[in-house]
């Protein structure tokens, strides 16, 4: 895991669920996640149960050193979990190793069978999505962190999972990208239900409009999710679209206006209500400042949620649903 | 078959592969192709080799009335071809039943493994992508009858085919509404390589940006395709959007800009040549009224390839890429 945005599924179980994770295992100099560093064995004799393969490479294949990993983990006696494409059960020396020490493998980019095509149909409920300008800019972190700063004012409230991460740490979930094709938008309908109890659906986005490779995957989770709201993620400084060099992003307001375009095929109402930033990367002062520009470029709230919190973000969402038609 | 849509996969190949079909076998008041009526005995004495399952139904299931005509065929000694989403080689007693007899099952909608994820860089050749208002409205038929047109001028042209019907008369393609949501775009970069001998590739499109069950599939396909040139495909006087009563369809102009909007993160030249028609639901005055409103909204050349062919589609490809960069 030389590389970090390649360990954000482990960075996202060890930020979210810290309860839940004992320790972490790095091959060489791995990126380390401020868990004790510890070998599968010492894992095991600490009472730790599961390994959490926590990469999330593109294409998402194990390669041999991983392998070697998951088996030693195996006989160690803990069990797996894995969030990639390739999954374990179709590994025939892991499945045969789970198999000789009766330990289990997770593999929670395995999509639920009969899935329905997307019918866009309005139902009932109230709907918040992100979207970003690219892939991991931290609309998953942003998800949850609405989910945590709406629970706390006591509003009910639901962080939906579409990533392995996100489906590791709410422990359900629907992995939106490893779908067939042509139930992208139906498995979303499937995941986040009609709801009348008055409480919001806070649903994880995928990917980006922008990106060459992923953008059927945004396009289809944003039609099936038919947000009332969208908060826009972004990491000012990024040098260019993820796993493509030479590819520019797009500015915040071609991007938010391109998504209400898109979400106006199954909710003609929706709305914008905030900004979320990731600016680990640039200095106080430059955060600062991009922070103001992406408000004046959007008339929205914009926070980054790590720093800020999502306050603002909620405080706007609450303010347009109450005078609405909410 | 009692609905004309749902049998395109058997009427594509009857249409565009006369040759190879020597009958259809129809359940009860089935859509007739204007083929001999055969029951599978018949077709295997009279020299058929394999049944096709032509229909094309969404989510692509097979029910017990299909599933008894494939054991039915297998049991004549007949192979059998599908392109649902169910496959045959995952039905235990088809499987069962085609060993026992040594009989192939041709399952033409498994995408193959390995799949890259997309990145849109520019490639070497010429690519055409058919987009459409709706499924169902005859991209594959405009595909076709391009590189018929096309190849009768000595052109190089070669269909590339997206669907299931699409690979059963190509031989060949990429069932991209099959493939795992993160390589829709990927799987078309594959489907349709650079090439430098001037040639073109004819990409058949899927689904619709507007249709809020696919247009996922539309959209990295789009990406994956990276068009020179577009070609609008639409059917006058559709109710509704295929498989979703009381939603419209978009006009023609706001869905071709949407397309070439869209189709500018990959290819930002991308132009539109023409507007492909299917008028065979509306009388011939009314027809004729719809290919001059659809040249006036557009400033394309309109043509049914049914009635009149798409000559005049190629002649704009053509002015356009003789006069341009190529």
């Amino acid at each position: 895991m030389a590389e970090p945005l390649a360990a954000k599924t482990a960075r996202g179980i060890a930020v979210w669920r810290p309860e839940l994770a004992l320790g972490q295992f790095r091959r060489g100099a791995g990126v380390d996640l401020g868990l004790p560093d510890l070998q599968v064995e010492d894992a095991a004799a600490r009472g730790a149960r599961t390994m959490v393969v926590g990469v999330a490479n593109a294409g998402g294949v194990m390669s041999d050193a991983m392998i070697a990993d998951v088996l030693a983990a195996l006989r160690a006696g803990l069990h797996v979990a894995s969030g990639l494409h390739q999954r374990l059960n179709d590994h025939p020396q892991i499945r045969a190793a789970a198999q000789a020490r009766d330990r289990l493998l997770f593999d929670v980019r395995r999509p639920p069978g009969g899935l329905p095509v997307g019918d866009g149909q309005p139902r009932a409920g109230r709907r918040l999505l992100t979207v970003g300008t690219d892939c991991a800019v931290g609309k998953m972190y942003t998800t949850l962190s609405l989910e945590r700063e709406m629970r706390a004012r006591g509003l009910l409230a639901d962080f939906r999972a579409t990533g392995q991460t996100g489906i590791l740490i709410a422990g359900d979930g629907m992995p939106v990208d490893a779908v067939i094709a042509d139930f992208i938008s139906g498995s979303v309908e499937l995941l986040s239900p009609p709801r009348d109890d008055g409480g919001w659906d806070l649903i994880e986005g995928q990917g980006s409009l922008f990106h060459p490779g992923f953008a059927g995957v945004s396009l289809g989770l944003l039609h099936g999710a038919q947000p009332d709201a969208l908060v826009l993620c972004h990491e000012p400084g990024r040098a260019h679209v993820r796993h493509v060099p030479g590819r520019a992003l797009p500015d915040l307001r071609t991007c938010l206006d391109r998504n209400l375009e898109a979400a106006r095929l199954t909710n003609p109402d929706v709305i914008a209500v905030g900004v979320s930033l990731n600016t680990s990367s640039l200095d106080p002062d430059q955060g600062r400042r991009a922070l103001v520009e992406a408000e004046e470029l959007t008339g929205l709230p914009a926070q980054d949620p790590v720093a800020d919190g999502v306050g603002r973000i909620v405080d706007r969402l609450l303010a347009q649903f109450r005078t609405g038609s909410g």
